[in-house]
């Protein structure tokens, strides 16, 4: 189960502390050092242990983690050790590549639904699915049991569309619109925004 | 002229602030309070106060911020007030989304070139381009002044083109392929990857 007293900067390292695991797993490691560890995040081994050390006790002194082991447990917190169903809604360019990156379902978020408002484009087929129009939203986010929305679609639609999947019941969405969206606090909004990324870096250069 | 004391974290809540404060000047509106701008981005007023401190004195004491003013400064912090050069590298899907995505240029950012290590894909139409091989890279980077390096590969490739534009003298990254990157210091690489965003959300549904 959550604690609820964990930072979100810890949570939202908690995935590259996988990603770097899972690497050294598919290359035949066994146990990796929390040194080891930090080097292939980016971040210091006193931070890895700190992080680690909110959800129990992982790591075995002198030998470091046994990376299969932390593997199912940073699942089994992060509740990656289940299906997650999402809706894309916006089904232009970057519609499409989302929909055929096939990263998500090699990671148990399955795409079940893509959405558009314009008639031209409901019916066109993106990888496995069909384009559906918006009126079919609400009953197939609650047919599919849809936990996460993937909003695809231009800043002036972007808080329309949250209000609508919002009131479907979906409580978590992956935003790419350059917008920033008002939901009610239990809803869980991550903003993918190129621009204010790249808008960041040039600080540095 | 950037400060290197300025916490990352804090570099990265600017762009945030600059978005918010676009949408109020094009609203009309010329001045706005810290506790207004801070809930349009979702941080405290008091944040918002402490972050633009690190770069001088903009706010007046019970008339908050000219907004123009502040545009014009966080702009010229960020080094906005510049047109800055990229290339995309990989023309699938996702390169071509990007390609095509239009936000870029209307924020100086323009992408002069995308280029493929596929023969199938090179010369094909993407936007206004044509898909480039390889080979042209390390010139096109020089004869255009490429700033920017927009990594649209799958994870296998991603180093060996991550090293290649790094030799050619690219300074920033943004990475799109799900893989943490090896860099020399001097280079700033930022990720963009939409599983762990999606993994750190599960851990609050």
């Amino acid at each position: 189960m959550p604690q609820t007293m964990v930072p979100d900067v810890v949570v939202r390292r908690l995935p590259l502390y996988l990603q770097a695991l899972n690497h050294l797993a598919e290359a035949g490691r066994t146990l990796v050092s929390s040194t080891e560890l930090g080097e292939a995040v980016g971040v210091s081994s006193a931070q890895i242990r700190k992080d680690l050390s909110f959800f129990g006790e992982f790591g075995r002194p002198g030998l470091g983690y046994e990376i299969r082991y932390l593997i199912s447990a940073l699942q089994r917190i992060l509740q990656l050790d289940k299906d997650w169903h999402m809706v894309i809604i916006g089904a232009g360019a970057l519609g499409h590549a989302l929909a055929n990156y096939r990263g998500f379902e090699d990671h148990r978020f399955a795409i079940v639904g893509v959405f558009d408002h314009d008639p031209d484009r409901v019916g066109a087929r993106v990888g496995r699915l069909l384009v559906e129009p918006m009126e079919l939203l609400p009953s197939r986010i609650r047919e599919n049991h849809v936990d996460i929305a993937i909003l695809s679609v231009p800043a002036r639609s972007a808080q329309a569309v949250a209000d609508q999947v919002v009131a479907c019941g979906v409580r978590a969405i992956l935003n790419y619109a350059p917008m920033a969206l008002s939901t009610p606090q239990d809803v869980h909004v991550t903003y993918i925004d190129p621009i204010a990324r790249l808008q960041a870096m040039t600080y540095y250069l």
